[in-house]
């Protein structure tokens, strides 16, 4: 982290910013062009860290594309200033919890989190205090008041932009999210001895379930449901399983029709476990509302995009993005850049020159609008 | 063990025999009546340890019959010996290798077995020395020349007989088992970002198959089959899991049709996977011919049944035994005692007062036939 922030810092300062790391780690390059007052500040950026045997591209490219942007201004004006950011542990990796970075941009860093230990027992408030920066002024972290706007260009992640062959799109929302854990509740038994007729096999019911759930959201368009994590238990070869966990996640751009295919599932695993002898229990983890990209922003980035002469695909947002978090305090977009054959969190992650420049372009384009929004 | 050794010894004792712990840590009771020379020996016995958390008769109940049996003489001659038998490590749980005992007793204890390490370090040869045993002499621990049958009591961990609601069934055979494990490879990827079309979701695979497994075994009479173990990788549930292994455990007392059963379930595991594209790989573990119980000895078991006045059911045991290693050394023959409920393994686990009675009536008969075998 402290690599990634002198080069970065280095690359910054040559575009012509003032930069500093805020209290909560985020690295932020501020552009002021020679106008004495500047009433706005337009904020661009992403998050500057990863997952473990990740690509390069995650995040970083939206910083980069940041400083870029600034860098190719070339001493030219524009009545705002700039933030380049470089968020702070957006995935979420060591304390199991996302966005702590743009949760202290946004002011919502709270007691809870800054308490909350990795899996050497170390807080977020300790690892903040360790790389020797002061946690009791998490204020100097926030955004400026004159924050207008937060852009944030990021690969897709998916493979969508790919499969239509295009090089960007306009991310119009990210898509809610239900999260989720089904516990199955049978009886184990000898694998042996115990004939089929009499068994109440907590796996074969999940296995059941399972399969209904990636059926109901193959039929449902844009739906996506994913059981990611199942554990059976004792898990011998030789037993039958008495209980099995199983995780849901289940998102689509449209709460209702997420909220309507939940209760479908809901009732498929205890229809299931009903015929079997076997209890199922729900235990919720997460519901998350579909966020909406600003309105205005959004429309600014695709008349950018029509001007630069791309065709315009508009698309939810599958995962969450720190805009996602910065939307609660000021207005946000995002700019998605195709990720060939759709390859994420994996070393073979990757980018098209073509595309990072088409996207250059259009936040070139962004910045003259931004102007006159 | 060492309690259990003390205390069952001092039993065998008072019944009237000669007791010996031997280099495998079988406890062995040998009961000679009067008669100079014993050309036969009848072995009856079972196992003494049993699983964690355990019920009480798993095993034990059947070397408790087998003194019982002497007891039972009151000084009564016979013209062969009796040797009672109380297995060392028939579940197989320190070194995760079952019937060590036994083996010692046909003389199978190899050296591969005997450097079969626990979950600290320590090998089988090692905890045999520990105790207190010489562990270069289990030629000590082989059966008799003169042994000619082997007679196992063992409750029988299922739920049969308790819903023909008999007391006892003689075993006519062991099944068959086939032991496998199934790795379904397709690609991990986002939860969120990848559209349901392009998903080569293992896990869904794999719960497509177990579904087909339960469904083949509900419709094959004697069949059973379990997925007792699912591993998802890699378990995040906000990733499409790219890899899943599961287990099978397939039995059936015919192995022609546990063969051509395995074959359905192999091929549906292989189509599954092609529409899919996922790869399925089958790793087998263990292919287990059925072992038929000793023609001559299971008929002169039915005998005393009949002549006991119990009505005889015939069944083959779904589970392994120390009768199935004995096998390859002499005749055996198996009866099982009711579980109530069918429960085993579980603190549960029970008997009824009046089936273990009945049991010691048909092996009392089975003493006094076999003196004419």
């Amino acid at each position: 982290m402290r690599d990634v922030h002198a080069l970065v810092t280095q690359w910054m300062h040559s575009a012509g910013m003032t930069v500093r790391v805020d209290a909560a780690g985020n690295l932020r390059g501020v552009y002021r062009s020679g106008r004495p007052t500047q009433a706005r500040r337009l904020v661009i950026g992403s998050h500057l860290d990863t997952v473990p045997n990740a690509g390069a591209f995650d995040g970083i490219l939206g910083v980069m594309l940041a400083v870029a942007l600034v860098e190719q201004l070339e001493g030219r004006s524009y009545p705002y200033a700039i933030e380049a950011v470089g968020f702070s542990e957006e995935e979420g990796v060591r304390f199991n919890a996302p966005f702590i970075g743009s949760r202290a941009f946004i002011g919502s860093l709270d007691a809870a989190l800054l308490d909350r230990r990795d899996a050497n027992g170390e807080s977020v408030r300790d690892a903040i205090r360790q790389y020797g920066l002061d946690v009791d002024h998490l204020d100097s972290a926030t955004a400026a008041p004159e924050s207008a706007g937060f852009l944030e260009f990021h690969i897709e992640q998916g493979p969508v932009l790919d499969s239509l062959n295009l090089p960007l799109a306009v991310v119009d929302a990210i898509t809610g999210l239900t999260r989720c854990e089904v516990v199955f509740e049978g009886e184990a038994n000898h694998a042996g001895t115990t004939p089929m007729a009499g068994r109440r096999d907590a796996l074969a019911a999940a296995a059941e379930w399972i399969v209904q759930v990636e059926r109901l959201a193959r039929e449902t368009p844009q739906l996506v449901a994913t059981v990611g994590r199942v554990i059976a238990e004792p898990g011998a070869s030789n037993v039958i399983p008495g209980r099995c966990r199983a995780t849901l996640d289940l998102r689509h751009r449209d709460d209702t029709q997420r909220h309507e295919s939940f209760k479908v599932l809901a009732n498929l695993a205890h229809t299931i476990g009903m015929t079997r002898g076997v209890r199922v229990s729900i235990e919720p983890k997460l519901n998350q509302e579909s966020m909406p990209m600003d309105a205005s922003m959004t429309a600014g980035l695709t008349a950018a995009m029509e001007k630069c002469g791309y065709p315009v695909h508009r698309m939810a947002s599958g995962a969450g993005h720190d805009a996602m978090i910065v939307a609660s305090r000021m207005p946000v977009a995002m700019l998605f850049v195709r990720s060939p054959r759709g390859i994420s969190h994996h070393p073979d992650e990757t980018v098209r020159v073509d595309d990072v420049a088409a996207a250059l372009r259009v936040g070139a384009a962004y910045l003259e609008a931004f102007a006159n929004a």
